[in-house]
Order: structure tokens, then C-alpha cells, then sequence
């Protein structure tokens, strides 16, 4: 049977993953075209909005393994599949190629969509989004995307941080899973505009979001949390396609 | 028996850990005052140089604790032990002290030290000195510490890169140790001065240095090194206490 085929919007590296749990690892990214979501401050959208769709180009998983290959210098490592939402893609058959090349699997998603090939990933970092982005959590789905995860899969929580609504959020995540590692991240309050994908970032008003965040965290004695940065940005800006 | 008193220079807290393994989460700092090496770029010769010594206080265990209870508010956390070189003091009975209570404990160390009670950390961060330092590495030292730490402990590497002779000795470490994981963090090159902690740092070569060091790994296919600034700098330049 022929793999259904994966929209690609882009795949780069090797790079270091910017946030969350690996950060600072190197890895390949593999950006899936498409998004069950229109958060209010996305920095992809050209990944998002079918606008851009002439970008998104379908693939099947020997096809993204061999442009993989060819970046890693056919030496494994980290493949991180981002989007858009990558769990609308069917990932599936490329997790299996690629693990029996010695690849591992990370993927981040916002936790709309449970697929059972995600108990087949190495890491699931599940963002829900919070009410700045102005999208609403299905707690229902985000349960069920844990649950596919199953215990052979690390699954930890990411949060991206505007405000004290946004926070406040970030604590029932918390509260609803003690269990999962949390990482707090403040948002890119300068995101990219299509088009301008080079456009410059405000560093102090980051570091200003860094310090107010971690003083929440450690006010509150919020100590199961993490706090990071988005570093691809404070080192490339928003540079695409590094 | 009264347990030999810590040279203790600075406990303070909670904020983030800005290095390595723990990068981001809640800790409290002990750092602990003297150290048998004399780097060339020391970040922290007030707990380093014997000139500053009427600044370390010899504390029990049981003072270390209540003031890192106080500081925690009674919640546990991450102790993170720095120096100067902490291996050098008495610290067994404070980690069985503060574990006790459900701490749990990091520490950093160039290496050049083995102790038995290194197998009651939850984290033991080897940092040996590359040869911008002006240091040498004592490797079979080195080894000694691994083998103190024990199964049970988990222990990384974490090397300061300055130049490409530094980057090399990075590259012997993983060598030698391919098992343990690799932190490689680009060096503070505008370091504090005695007095002057609260000096402004250089962001932007801070930026060029960690592309520079992306670029060295991705390049030689270094996958199994994790890239990550010293992100308190970022944050909170060379202000001391935070």
C-alpha cells in the first residue's frame, strides 16, 4: 500500500532545537503545512494560513527521509516534526522509517488531535494554547493525546506566556497534570510577517518577559515549572530556516 | 559528633538555573567559598580568590538548610552547590540533611576532586577547564569523580568554549566519555570584575559566539552535544544574587 503522502512546508537543519525540553540539541526540523487553529500571535504562518499553501508540498516519508539523510549527513539524530499542527499529518509510516535508521522522533503539538502513532515518539511536547492566543483548550482531547502517548513516550507541557491570564492558565496545566514537566515560555511579542521572515526582535523587552515570568514562578513556588526562552530568536531572530 | 563547618560565600534564591542540565528550573544556590584552580576568565573570584575570604562564612549543615528552607519557603526544590570549587568542603552531611527534607541536590565541579558523597547527588555537573583556562586537566582525577558519582547519580559534562583550541578539547571529552551527556556553552567574555558585579554584558557577542558554536557542532556532526548560552547573563547581565 502506498503511504499517504505528508504536506511538507519545510524541512531544515541540522540546527539546535529552541525551546522546550531539548533545547540547545542539535536536530532537523520537518515542518508540516496546515493548522486546526488561527492563534492571534502565531510566528508560522506560513505554515498556518492556506494562503501559503502554494509552499506546502506533498511528500511521501522516504522522500522526507532522504532530504533528512542528506542534511544529517546520514548521521541520526533528533528529527523534530513542527508545524503548523503535525498531528493532522499522517506521521505515522515516517516515524517507523526513520527509527529503523536510528532517528528520533519529537513532536510538538497543540494537543487538538490524539493519533496513535504517538506512543511511537521519543519526546510529545503538547503546547495547549492559552487564552491570549485566543483559541479555546479541549481538556477532553489534550487527556486523550496523553493517554496515545502511553508511558513509552517522555510527554511534557509547554506553555507559551503573554500575560497573567496566560499564566493563570499555565497553573491549571499544571494542576491538571503535576506528573508531565512544564515549561513556561514567554511569547515572541514581535513575530514574524509573512514576507519579513528577517525582521528584528525586541531582546530587552524578551529579557523583561524572562525576568517577570521567572519572578511569577518563584513568587508562587511554582518549582516543577521551567522557564526558557525561545533561543533560536534571541540568536537568529526571526530568521527563517535556521 | 559536630559535623565539619562549610565555607559558605552566597546562598540565594529562588531563580532559574542558567546553565547546563537544570537550565531554567527553580533553584536555590549555595555557593561555597576557595577553590584550587585559578582560571584565567573566572566569573566569580569573589568565592574564588582568598582576597575576598573575609566574605565566606563557615556555616553547619543545619544553618545551610534553615536558611534554604527560608528562601524555598519551606517547599523543596533543587539546591544547586557552586563555588568556587565545591568539591573541596564538607558537604555530605548537608545533601543527607537536605534530602531528608525532599531536596534534592546539584552540583558543579571542574573535576579535579572525587568524593564519596558525590553518589547522594541527584545531579553532578563535570566541568573540566579547556585550555583557555590556563588550567590542566587531570584526567585520571577526572575519571575518579565519574566513577564517585555511581550509577545513581546522573553526571554530564559541561565544557566553557572560548576558541577553537577549547572546542577541541570538547570534542576529547566526548571522546572519552560518550555515554555522559556534552554541554558546551560559550564563555563569558566580559566577565565581572570585583565590585563592579553589576556590569553590562555583550549580547550581541554573546550571539556571534553561540551561531559560532552551532555552527562548529552541526558541522562536524556533533550530535550528542546540547549548545546553550549562560542564560542568567542574558537575563540578568553579571548582577549577582539573582
Amino acid at each position: 500500500m502506498t503511504p499517504a503522502p505528508i504536506r511538507v512546508n519545510e524541512i531544515f537543519g541540522p540546527t539546535i532545537q529552541g525551546e522546550g525540553a531539548l533545547i540547545g540539541q542539535p536536530t532537523v526540523f520537518v515542518r508540516t503545512g496546515g493548522c486546526d487553529y488561527r492563534c492571534t500571535w502565531c510566528d508560522t504562518l506560513h505554515a498556518v494560513d492556506s494562503a501559503y499553501r502554494d509552499e506546502w508540498h506533498p511528500m511521501t516519508p522516504q522522500a522526507i527521509m532522504m532530504q533528512v539523510d542528506l542534511l544529517s549527513g546520514g548521521k541520526a539524530l533528533t528529527v523534530s516534526l513542527s508545524g503548523g499542527n503535525p498531528a493532522i499529518q499522517p506521521l505515522g509510516d515516517l516515524i517507523d522509517l526513520g527509527r529503523r535508521k536510528g532517528y528520533r522522533f519529537a513532536l510538538e503539538t497543540q494537543g487538538s488531535l490524539a493519533k496513535d502513532w504517538f506512543e511511537t515518539l521519543d519526546i510529545l511536547t503538547l503546547s495547549p494554547k492559552p487564552p491570549s492566543s485566543g483559541m479555546e483548550t479541549d481538556w477532553q482531547k489534550l487527556a486523550e493525546c496523553v493517554a496515545a502517548a502511553g508511558p513509552d513516550t517522555k510527554t511534557v507541557m509547554k506553555v507559551v506566556i503573554f500575560d497573567d491570564a496566560d499564566y493563570a492558565y499555565a497553573r491549571e496545566v499544571a494542576a491538571r497534570y503535576p506528573e508531565l514537566q512544564l515549561y513556561l515560555q514567554p511569547g515572541n511579542h514581535t513575530p514574524p510577517q509573512p514576507g519579513e521572515e528577517d525582521g528584528g526582535i525586541d531582546m530587552a523587552g524578551i529579557m523583561d518577559r524572562m525576568r517577570w515570568l521567572v519572578d511569577k514562578v518563584t513568587t508562587d513556588r511554582l518549582y516543577t515549572a521551567t522557564v526558557l526562552p525561545q533561543l533560536h530568536t534571541l540568536i537568529w531572530g526571526n530568521l527563517r530556516g535556521v
